[in-house]
This record gives C-alpha cells, sequence and structure tokens, in this order.
C-alpha cells in the first residue's frame, strides 16, 4: 500500500514506459523485480507502484523517493544500471519527476 | 490522502497533460477546480491526485475510479465536458487507462 499525499516533501517519479503489448507483461515483471531486488533497499525509497494498461501498450511506474536527493544518489547506483538497461532493451520511456499540487480523495 | 493497492478493482486513470511552462501552474489550478466543482460528486469517484512536474512541462492527473463503468459514464456526463474542453485548449494529454500489478512500499 501507498499514500499519495500533498506537502509531505515526497518526489514523485512516474515513469510511463511504452511497449509492444506482447512484452507488457515482461516489463511489468522486470520493474517488479528491479524493484523488489534493488530498489527498495536504496537510501530515501518509497514506494514503487506498477501499472499495466488496458489496451496493452502501456507499464506506468508511480514512485516515492524521500527527497530529488535521494532520487538522484540512486541514479548514480551502479546496482541501478543493469534494470534500468534492460527495461530499456524493452520500451522507450518518458520519465517525469513531480510534486503533487492537490489530492482529492473520498477516504 | 489516497492510497494505493493491488487488487482492489480500482481503475486508474493516469493522464499526462503537456503544457507551456507559462501554462502549467493554470492547468494545474483548472484541474484542481474541475475535480472539487465537478468529479468528486460523480458516481464512483475516488480521487484525483494533481501533480506538477519539477521542469515545468507537463501536469499529471492520478485519479481512480470505483470500476471501468463509473469512469465512462462520468466520460458521458455533461457536467465533465467543459472541463475537459478547457484543459484541451491550454495542453495536449494522454490518458492512460490501467490497473495496478504491484504495489511496494516501505509503510
Amino acid at each position: 500500500m501507498s499514500i499519495i499525499e500533498k506537502g509531505n516533501g515526497v518526489l514523485t517519479l512516474i515513469n510511463v514506459f511504452t511497449v509492444e503489448p506482447d512484452k507488457q507483461r515482461e516489463l511489468a515483471q522486470l520493474l517488479i523485480d528491479a524493484t523488489e531486488q534493488t530498489m527498495k533497499r536504496q537510501p530515501g525509497f518509497v514506494s514503487a507502484n506498477i501499472h499495466r494498461s488496458l489496451d496493452g501498450k502501456r507499464v506506468v511506474n508511480y514512485a516515492q523517493w524521500e527527497s530529488r536527493d535521494a532520487f538522484e544518489a540512486m541514479q548514480k547506483n551502479p546496482q541501478a544500471a543493469p534494470h534500468m538497461k534492460a527495461a530499456a532493451a524493452l520500451a522507450r520511456f518518458d520519465p517525469i519527476l513531480c510534486e503533487v499540487v492537490e489530492a482529492v480523495s473520498t477516504l
């Protein structure tokens, strides 16, 4: 379970992968494995939430890091590189660094 | 506060808006207003979470609906149309309908 809220200083990375539908499942599993094996042990990791699009053409990772510094330190970590190379071999990706400006919920 | 979790049957809409940086703030406010004034009163609304990209070029709405049927009913509701037209006048958008396949968190 992950929480989206405003004003907590978290860096959000929304990474949209465009993939051939017959590779969607493989890409999603690769991102799950990367998270379980490497990312979740990096300092400042908060969450990674892997989504598959219903049309088969996208995979989206909605990820949270404690800060931009923590995210950039992870990117420089050689342990992260093989996973990102494997993802790049399967899909184009468009990483968007953001912050929450409003969260409206029925909760 | 919104919650991301696997296996709850929620439909996730990740809508990535591409905008001129000098219109980013206006677009984000438009989406917040649309949520507060209309969307949150529609049957099956769960959450809308508006993000601004740090580079100024995107706004992302991470929204949740109880089901795909609820989402499609909202799209047919004439109350939703003016907001979507106003957003389309400011930005290109790329709506992605998805489901969560894995949520990994330190929570």
